[in-house]
């Protein structure tokens, strides 16, 4: 199993429980990633489900998770022939960390779409990309060792002090260790970026109150395209939405989380 | 009171417990419209909770609901200075009909934007604009009554049979009787168009499984201007995204929905 996997093992205890160990590996500056949250979720409820795929998880973060043990609760509330609705929540020694709602279905690798929109935004090619520069060990951000990230050089132009006044991130993204994409990775995808307000020249921690993605097809492998902007800044909070492309040009997840501004 | 208050009124009974009676006049051929649906619930969140606004709502649509007595059961979740997440149901003696995760905060009427895009499409005039034909009666339609719709024409060319194609719907939107926009009636707006998939040929019945939408503003009176596309149809399964604009200009609402190719 790869690190990413056994990262997000989920072992089936009981009846719709499963314990779970917060992997240190996903941090970034000392809570773990939201995204990285959701992977260990779904992977419970997904365990939980007669169906293969979390198509539509609903999430709510209630507290910063850290590293260790945890635990997964997964509540069946309907199950019919095509979808399967459950409520789980992922909790640890300090409390309920996520409080979600999770659909999931069994999607057809063969699918091809009736109808699709082109991406929301053109990234140059790859090679005209940056990564993000290599976090201080003392910083803990130790995420950035997971993925590797290639970003379209304008939207990380706050880095310099010159962030484009938009709120706006967009990247190549591949996990490390030859980890190719599913759904478990596209959770981390939609929210592995710096938030879009960056951009717009905030700064702080944002946390995340609510994400809501929807799996609309199953990635091919390769790198996967995260396009993220956001619409509105204002009384405190802001929204950003993310949307993944795989590398046959596929649109494979869409999220939309709502945060508040960092006061940093 | 208006119609509409009176129709989403939730009586409390009990802790966290409140009795609703789901009303004729808001049904679409037989089951009642799921931002109805969604409006009842949240009279009831936003009663049970010390802040003012939903925020964030997040449904899971697990069965059609029917007009009749209800209740609504509001379970706190964590609440703190800022919001209180609740976990809400809706459900009749048909079973739940509403699996929902709420946010409320309180909203600052006076907030001006730190940033904001424009609207996601422009719309001609009023007087540019079309209504949908009248419903006969034994179609059902209740809904039609309750609101006023102006259509930009091109997205009900599929009335005449002709769609343009792309998933999109896009209307000035007010409810009758006087009953001006709050964030209550919003739950209505989003979710009050016919489905994004009528323009792009499709028809039948297009059941929503996931709903997710957030309040970014409170709205002045006056019309409502709703701008609903989608991105992507495929494998049985269509997203439909809609953000609302206030008289003033603000962009009050955005949600996006999951929902399944009709039958039709």
């Amino acid at each position: 199993m790869s690190g990413f996997g056994e990262a997000t093992r989920a072992v089936r205890v009981g009846e719709g429980v499963y314990d779970v160990c917060l992997d240190e590996g996903y941090s970034i500056g000392g809570p773990l990633n939201g995204g990285y949250l959701m992977a260990v979720l779904l992977r419970a409820a997904v365990d939980a489900s007669p169906h293969e795929h979390p198509v539509s998880t609903s999430a709510q973060f209630l507290r910063a998770g850290r590293p260790g043990p945890a635990r997964v609760r997964v509540e069946q509330v309907k199950t019919g022939k095509t979808t399967t609705i459950s409520r789980a929540s992922l909790v640890s020694d300090d409390g309920p960390l996520l409080e979600t709602l999770v659909t999931t279905a069994t999607l057809d690798p063969h699918a091809e779409p009736v109808y699709t929109a082109g991406p929301a935004a053109e990234m140059p090619p790859h090679d005209e990309c940056l990564p993000l520069p290599e976090p201080k060990p003392e910083s803990g951000m130790t995420l950035n060792g997971q993925m590797e990230l290639l970003f379209d050089p304008p939207t990380v132009g706050w880095l310099g002090g010159e962030p484009t006044g938009r709120p706006e991130s967009r990247a190549y993204f591949r996990l490390r260790h030859g980890q190719e994409p599913d759904p478990f990775v596209l959770a981390l995808a939609v929210d592995a970026l710096p938030p879009v307000v960056f951009s717009a020249g905030l700064r702080g921690w944002a946390p995340t109150v609510e994400l809501t993605w929807h799996l609309r097809a199953l990635p091919a492998p390769g790198w996967l395209t995260v396009l993220a902007s956001g619409r509105l800044i204002g009384d405190g909070w802001f929204d950003e939405e993310a949307e993944v492309w795989d590398s046959r040009g596929r649109l494979v997840a869409q999220s939309r989380q709502l945060a508040r501004v960092g006061r940093g």
